[in-house]
């Protein structure tokens, strides 16, 4: 199939770019020093690709992405890095599930569902989950007590990740991975678990980085200036083009993450307005109504979480399409 | 089953405020002068509520909402408010279909694909899709001249819809009316199609009205002291508590339309940061883990798109759940 014969809007991945991203991540971080995140994509083909590439632990952030990847056949070691209420639908799973807790009530629901293993989340200074580091000894305690494995610590320097200035980010993640070391000199266990696209090379603390949007990549972490290339797209068709000097393309704000702001033009350009179904357009080179365009996403997680499939192309040329099949919760 | 059985996060409908919202834009603009848009709720089971309230006409925005509302037994006239460059998928339809049309391109488009009917759409001041009113009239003859039925015209004056600033807003509604029936003298037909949830009291040019959001309401619309209540939620689980003031909830960007910026609390309180998965809050009252909290999207139409499920609820009851089965393209 040719890109000119996909419905859209249509989501891409760029056969090309994709390779790049998964070699020079795995050039850096190689087999278990990554755990890549299922958050960024939800498509157990392209984990599978990763996994080729000698990643085999992987991280989640729903109940859903364990299951899909369980079910996939990707579940030798599978980290939901998120505090659950119910985990009775993973402790069915014939997968090696180890789930973050931060409280007692989050121990406990671990013991009731079943579940082995654990890691202790731990707060790093981004206002989300995580116990305060000085309390993860005693939660660590309190699991073994109720006879969970605790194979460590986590704790997700997000205040970090995104910021453009290399130094601020590094001074940022040194000051979060501090307090993860000392979380973990209580606790124990192999791993210490964090990191993400933004730091996958500065933060040299943790055992194990997370990340997951280096493979896809978005407007917001290309002002980080990464090695890592813009691998997705979505593919919109000019419906209609006025003599303003604007165009609309047919993908809006349900195929399109919105809360980085607007999406770039991948052949230059400006957007004006996202709507519903509608992107208007002022292209750098004109238009006329049954062109495409290609759009990059300012978020990439959002904007994949609203398509059902994710098409991989070289040039012109439809490789393959897969389902974005951990969808949901 | 119970609203606290359910698993989140989870899109709830309020079945009171529903039935207000129903009765109270039925009252307003009865039968035909009402013809809903899909593209806020994606939801066959709701278009029938609609349909029994006696708009049996409707809208939609993608070839998706109208196959979809087609295989219901809901296409008795819908209307794809949008332009395509491929309508061979709408001319397979046992429905009533009528396409916009906007350029000599998309009228052959319909005559391709098998289109009976169209309407001319027209621009009336928003940037979007739409032929110049001047121009109308050519635009319906060319399409007659192809064979094609010209139903009347359609033109969307989203320009004027959300403003707060009801002067305004009619100010903005009557220049844009004006641009419209200018067109329609031109084109004729019964249809003049236009409005919006934010003009539907406003709009007394337009033979019928497009209005959405009105029967789920969101942050924005809230602002324009409609009479219509808050029906559609977001509930998610506290899965962490801080001891520096602020809890952690399960419903995050993937959950949430992000465009007119974050989500309110229901019951009141501040909505700080959200995430991939989390919605980091300062709630009213203190909340524990375990706890369930209802958040107001900002913008219902591309919070629905992220869902597969809606549930509808009285009180702490569910009372039914309807597949969101309109999404997609």
């Amino acid at each position: 199939m040719r890109v000119g014969e996909l419905q859209t809007p249509a989501l891409l991945l760029d056969s090309e770019a994709l390779q790049h991203n998964l070699a020079t991540m795995a050039a850096a971080l190689p087999g278990p020093r990554l755990r890549p995140h299922m958050k960024a994509h939800k498509t157990t083909a392209l984990a599978a690709r990763q996994a080729a590439a000698g990643h085999r632990a992987f991280t989640c952030a729903t109940i859903r992405e364990v299951e899909g990847m369980a079910a996939a056949g990707l579940g030798e070691d599978l980290l939901l890095a998120n505090e659950v209420l119910d985990a009775s639908r993973l402790g069915r799973l014939d997968a090696r599930v180890t789930v973050a807790v931060d409280s007692p009530e989050t121990v406990e629901t671990a013991v009731r569902g079943g579940i082995k293993e654990v890691v202790v989340d731990v707060n790093v200074g981004l206002p989300r989950c995580g116990i305060p580091p000085e309390k993860a000894g005693d939660l660590a305690e309190l699991a073994r007590s109720r006879g969970l494995s605790v194979r460590g610590v986590m704790g997700y320097e997000g205040h970090a990740v995104g910021l453009p200035d290399r130094a601020l980010r590094q001074e940022i993640c040194a000051e979060s991975m501090a307090l993860l070391l000392q979380a973990h000199a209580a606790v124990g266990g192999e791993l210490v678990s964090a990191g993400g696209t933004g730091t996958y090379d500065i933060n040299t603390w943790a055992s194990e980085i997370q990340a997951g949007s280096y493979v896809l990549m978005d407007t917001a972490y290309a002002r980080l200036e990464l090695p890592f290339r813009q691998a997705l797209f979505v593919l919109g068709t000019v419906i209609s083009v006025s003599e303003n000097g604007y165009a609309v393309a047919d993908c809006g704000l349900k195929a399109l993450g919105m809360d980085h702001g607007k999406p770039d033009l991948a052949e230059g350009g400006m957007v004006l307005i996202v709507s519903d179904e509608h992107l208007t357009i002022v292209p750098e080179q004109p238009v006329k109504v049954g062109d495409r365009v290609r759009v990059v996403p300012a978020h990439c997680d959002p904007t994949v979480a609203y398509h059902q499939r994710v098409h991989v192309v070289d040039g012109e040329d439809v490789l393959d399409s897969w389902e974005v099949d951990l969808r949901g919760w």
